[in-house]
């Protein structure tokens, strides 16, 4: 796929575009303007054209966009149809919700296998997902070959899982850890969901959500 | 506090300024210009000083930023003096896993309480948090009346739980659901961790990278 330069906040609405799409499939919705879409996303129909037309030309002038046909667009930029493979490492809580719970294939991703310490788990299987032993990591990495990594390690221990994965050749990095990976190879690409980030996130809109009901509350004393 | 409206992409950074400026203190460094922050975090030091501006005067020219104090501003901002109490909905997987592990404490909130439906968890303490009857949600949030509702139920449930939350008054959600929310309080804060759109970014930025690397291949067989 031939690709410019995109922005990451162009990035970071694609899945929700995908999301979207997905409901309006489900409510058996065929086709859809940029303006109504625009309008159940929060958008304006102007930043949706403009977001799709860093990859191409989907809509029609006058027909606005078939819904399947833009979802399909959208998955491929996503790499949903390029077989990626994953493993996850360390099977305590986080993992063990992303392996029972988190549907990695309707993503696109195969999960191969998931590595932990815990002798109660290892050799066992979470939904079809053998669990080796994380002593043998390196060599089965060396032979699965992931594209991506899940790391669900402790904090403590995520720079060492990491730099180890990176060693084996794998591309990328999913980080659960909810620390910043220090990696020396700066072609792996690493995706993190930081929990801190993003509580702390809620607690500013929250903070700004009440300060400004309190400061109209103390308007309206005054009137 | 006095607010002015900040966009969110400076929203965002904010806590990763807050996890920069611990790691700092850990390392033992008292003090930082914004071009050494800058190059540390991969942001320019302009972009770090406008950031900055939009809630006050936190540096001094000739010295830079006083790590410590910085970082008390920032806190402050994100809402971690406020006292916030917080209660978690389905003590699943993900719902254990933030009880267990994710330490609400060290960001500003008090996790009050949890709920499920599942009667060996009822009655039970998770680390000295108390799990309450699901079916008790309504009387228990009235007394409790947290600012935070975490919900971790199924998708399914997503917008049941909301909207009874909601009704009973509490100011935000920090969304694990893995679905949108779909409520009547526009007023009601709502943070989502959608890991499904983590994933498909991590797969568009893994595509992109492959891509660049097979077009590089591409050309230098050609030469």
């Amino acid at each position: 796929m031939k690709r410019i330069k995109v922005s990451n906040n162009v990035i970071r609405r694609m899945p929700r575009y995908l999301r979207k799409l997905d409901d309006l499939t489900a409510a058996g919705v065929e086709r859809i303007s940029s303006g109504e879409l625009g309008r159940q996303m929060g958008l304006t129909p102007s930043q949706i054209r403009q977001d799709f037309s860093c990859f191409g030309e989907f809509g029609q002038q006058g027909y606005g966009y078939n819904v399947v046909a833009l979802r399909g667009e959208i998955a491929k930029i996503l790499g949903m149809d390029r077989n990626y493979t994953a493993v996850l490492v360390g099977v305590g809580n986080i993992g063990r919700a992303l392996v029972e719970n988190f549907s990695f294939e309707q993503y696109g991703y195969k999960l191969k296998a998931a590595f932990d310490v815990n002798p109660d788990v290892i050799g066992s299987e979470i939904h079809s997902v053998p669990v080796y032993d994380f002593s043998k990591l390196e060599e089965s990495l060396t032979a699965i070959r992931p594209d991506v990594a899940v790391l669900c390690v402790p904090k403590t221990m995520a720079n060492e899982v990491a730099k180890e994965v990176c060693a084996c050749g794998v591309h990328s990095i999913w980080n659960f850890t909810n620390t910043e990976l220090q990696l020396e190879d700066t072609d792996v690409i690493v995706e993190n969901i930081h929990f801190s980030d993003s509580l702390l996130a809620l607690g500013y809109y929250l903070s700004e959500s009440l300060d400004e009901a309190e400061a109209k509350a103390a308007r309206a004393r005054k009137d």
